[in-house]
């Protein structure tokens, strides 16, 4: 059986986000493993290319975005003691580059996340399901009550 | 934050489940948490009406069943050090019968074995993947290798 070692918090900032983070890090303790932490920003092309002004303004949405995420990600990261090295932000697919990261770093557990059945998330698919279905390492989906 | 105190190893006895109990046994052990087991036997009516042997010839396959499986899970629990009273052992749907189990017991984590997106599971949608969508607690889910 193989115990966790390098364990992967794919966090959202969404609300309730801090119990999953909790959660990871109390996870994390009791297996004496190593935390990384990853943020993916979903990238929503925003731009129309019939009115050229959307470019500029999708590119400044973008940079607020990574601005606010990098924000987030730093003070959820002083709070977690992970160091810099072991944060990942990026624009991309949430499901896609979780899962590429953690085969990458050789993640033995992601922790996130998970809206359940309720809302949009249930039509849509879940980010949580998403990465449940593609990862090649266990998954810990945090149930947040909304 | 909430610390888990009853997790819920859910079993199906496939290939490489001794992975899956494993792991719930050591999270089980790492938070002192208190481990009960449940084994549901997929319920699928494989009578037909028009012949009415089958009907007795279904009995017998679902005794069967029930057989294997009370050996099985008297096996693993004696393993596990799990007590009778934290054992079920059900026909049923898989999924409605976990997340029922859960709720009625009050778990906080349901441990399951995931196989991925290979093969036949993939069109069917996993076990795995329905207790992630309904469970109103916590899901890991370990990675079976195929």
């Amino acid at each position: 059986m193989k115990s966790y070692q390098h364990i992967l918090l794919a966090i959202d900032f969404s609300t309730h986000s801090t119990d999953v983070s909790s959660q990871a890090s109390d996870i994390a303790r009791r297996y004496q493993a190593k935390l990384s932490v990853c943020h993916i920003i979903e990238d929503i092309a925003i731009t129309d290319l019939a009115y050229e002004p959307m470019i500029s303004f999708d590119m400044e949405i973008k940079q607020a975005m990574m601005e606010a995420g990098k924000r987030q990600l730093s003070e959820l990261s002083g709070k977690l003691e992970v160091p810099a090295d072991n944060q990942w932000l990026e624009f991309g697919n949430p499901v896609h580059d979780i899962v590429r990261i953690a085969d990458e770093q050789r993640i033995d557990l992601i922790v996130i996340g998970s809206h359940g059945r309720h809302g949009i998330r249930r039509l849509l698919g879940s980010t949580a399901n998403g990465v449940l279905h593609h990862a090649t390492c266990d998954v810990l989906a945090v149930r947040l009550t909304e």
